[in-house]
């Protein structure tokens, strides 16, 4: 993936129109924008602009994975059924948005929905002592639901990139001492992503040893989820979890919350003994005794952030991108076929990717009005033209995204200025 | 992925024996070394060393495609059937290797082993007129092919990771110089991989348009195909296409040719109009006429390219890898508990980590034998030890995996000799 681009190499184009058969405004506003194809409902092909975003939001949660000290790996998408047997979820009637499909054998076989089976199997090679744990991994890869209905977009898809991280501990206060770790480690991604004022801690139902289990719900329309906020916690609580109990326990009042709709974008989950016992993983603990693993289970739909900014962070002309996820930081515009402004462009260019910008450089001999409407529609934060009437005003325009000031910087001052606005990561 | 670590936060662990149900040499190898795991036959999961190899690879190959003006993409593994349908690949009897699945409507959907008809039929959106042209897009993703027998370890998966350029040209010219291009590509990933010696340029059956088709072939005993090599020239014929119009093609004779046993590493194709006719991908040229685009094809398999490493940069007590693909630069050994040793050892991790060497620091409370033994079967390029001994001899001592030399170097010199030795990639 190059640093820096022109657009006249980009193959991908805008249209006005979204397709028909789509009714999600995020898929919408993305096929529009040349980001993602549509290969059948909850299924999209990420076009280079929009793959872009989707590797920046995957090295965000990377980072923060790493910083929990796990370890990635690649899980296999083909797994064997025994092991989802032992656990009691191969049955259609216990999950009933698995793929299968078989070997030339007949040997019946699943496609990955999640691998809490396959990785407790593994971890029976590398856990035998108290000395081996704590263990974390995490795994990024694409991930098969067969939803009975996907009209969502990428909130809700068939196949989509998935973050799933696992935790294997000696005990539950070992588990629940990481398991905090990671609840920071998301909200950091989440701020990180530019969703952290819209995203909330959200208490919900599941727990095994809780009144309640935690989930990340992000503020949208179009959310299928109904969430009661606390402002002044900035948590929330999700409606089927509305109960006395867990009120009581969170300190709150129905009073003091008020309703919103939202999209899950994350959950943790304390699996406690299940899957360990299930799958007979144990360790031999200080004394020598047996123990069951305690473990836990943590995700984030990478394509369905995406999914959610769209919805949230977009306007009636396009994407509004925050910094952090843009397919590139600056997009460059040269206007008219003159020679000397050509020259110049293409200067501007070789400094900002030489200075370590992320450039989009339209260099393409199209109207000014569809390079600007172009650039609005992929939203990327900079927006620098060079034009006749730039130039007449000292330079070049710039123009952020999120705003609607418009500036004239001189040329040589214009570096200097991108440096100074563009956040490092 | 962590650029440095301790050895301590690696959960695998090394085996003195391969699994009885693993016959190649290369899986035994790499599970023994803790950098795969076996889920089923042909499928394997990538475990933090392995997946280490891969991304690498990965990287190596990107550079060259992007090289190119490729633009990176992530196709769908789910992919339906209509599309098939009309290239006529969809029944089983032509292509016996598929994965299928279905929706819950009782859809069929096919499981991508490959993708040309995806990304022709997505190209519709794209093309329409020769000022779209030329275009060429990657994609690294895992694979699904149904083997009826899977026992090659990574040489022959079921479920694999797998690089795959399409190209679209306006005319045969225009792609044959593209083709070219890609071919040089190819070379230079090899000899990058360290796999550039015993690598051929190998002349096949299957061309539509010439008497053959592309491949690499690798050198390797365990290889399923035989060919023949000129030295000379350094390409080779496979032993399908040896005959006599293909010899003097090349301006070969039978009796300059010598026998090898080789792996397919890599394939490229010129596939003209097959698919666009197929699938109706026509662009308007210059008069206005419609014309069919004319395609390309080129694929690497990187799992695959882990078993031929692993199978012939190997030998009896492990792996050798390259420098460019080796899960880590160094790995800096520390024998004993002394407290001075260990904090030496720890500074000497910091020092390397910090200016940006990959190491890995074996802090464990091992035996030494164990340590060196481990160290021998990772593989990794540069091998520094921290004892009591080496601390006599004057600092620490260095081994390349590769040979058999053992120098002990000061430690406030050990950082400018290993910058010095270590390739810049």
């Amino acid at each position: 993936m190059m640093a820096s681009m022109k657009q006249s190499q980009l193959f991908t184009k805008t249209r006005k129109e979204a397709p028909r058969d789509e009714e999600a405004r995020n898929a919408q506003l993305l096929i529009r924008a040349g980001f993602i194809h549509k290969e059948m409902a909850g299924v999209y092909d990420l076009l280079p602009l929009g793959l872009r975003v989707v590797r920046k939001i995957e090295n965000i949660i990377r980072d923060e994975m790493d910083g929990l000290g796990a370890l990635e790996i690649q899980s296999s998408a083909l797994q064997k059924k025994e092991a989802w047997e032992q656990s009691g979820r191969w049955n259609d009637e216990i999950v009933d948005n698995w793929f299968k499909t078989e070997l030339k054998s007949g040997q019946q076989l699943g496609l990955a929905f999640t691998h809490e089976e396959a990785i407790t199997s593994m971890m029976k090679s590398f856990i035998s002592s108290y000395r081996d744990l704590p263990i974390a991994v995490y795994d990024i890869r694409t991930i098969f639901r067969n939803e009975e209905r996907a009209k969502s977009g990428l909130m809700r898809g068939r196949e989509f990139n998935w973050k799933a991280l696992y935790s294997f501990a000696r005990s539950k206060e070992e588990h629940d001492t990481f398991y905090e770790k990671v609840k920071d480690a998301y909200l950091r991604i989440y701020e990180k992503l530019g969703l952290g004022g819209s995203t909330y801690l959200t208490y919900a139902l599941g727990g095994s040893f809780s009144p309640y289990s935690h989930e990340f719900q992000t503020l949208s329309e179009v959310g299928e989820d109904t969430i009661y906020i606390s402002d002044e916690q900035h948590i929330a609580v999700n409606e089927e979890a509305l109960n006395e109990e867990v009120l009581k326990d969170l300190s709150l009042s129905r009073e003091e919350l008020r309703e919103a709709k939202a999209v899950e974008v994350g959950n943790i989950f304390s699996l406690g003994e299940k899957f360990s016992r299930a799958l007979n993983l144990t360790f031999k603990d200080e004394n020598g005794t047996e123990q069951f693993v305690y473990m836990g289970s943590y995700g984030i739909g990478i394509t369905r952030l995406v999914g959610v900014i769209a919805e949230t962070m977009s306007d009636e002309r396009g994407f509004i991108w925050p910094e952090s996820i843009a397919p590139f930081q600056v997009h460059l515009l040269v206007f008219g076929e003159n020679d000397t402004l050509r020259i110049e462009a293409e200067n501007l260019y070789h400094d900002l990717k030489n200075a370590g910008i992320e450039v989009l450089y339209d260099d393409r001999s199209a109207r000014p009005g569809e390079k600007l409407a172009d650039a609005d529609l992929f939203g990327i934060p900079y927006r620098v033209v060079l034009s006749e009437r730039s130039k007449e005003q000292g330079g070049v325009e710039l123009k952020e995204r999120k705003g609607d000031e418009v500036e004239y910087i001189a040329q040589d001052r214009l570096l200097a200025e991108l440096q100074q606005r563009i956040e490092t990561i």
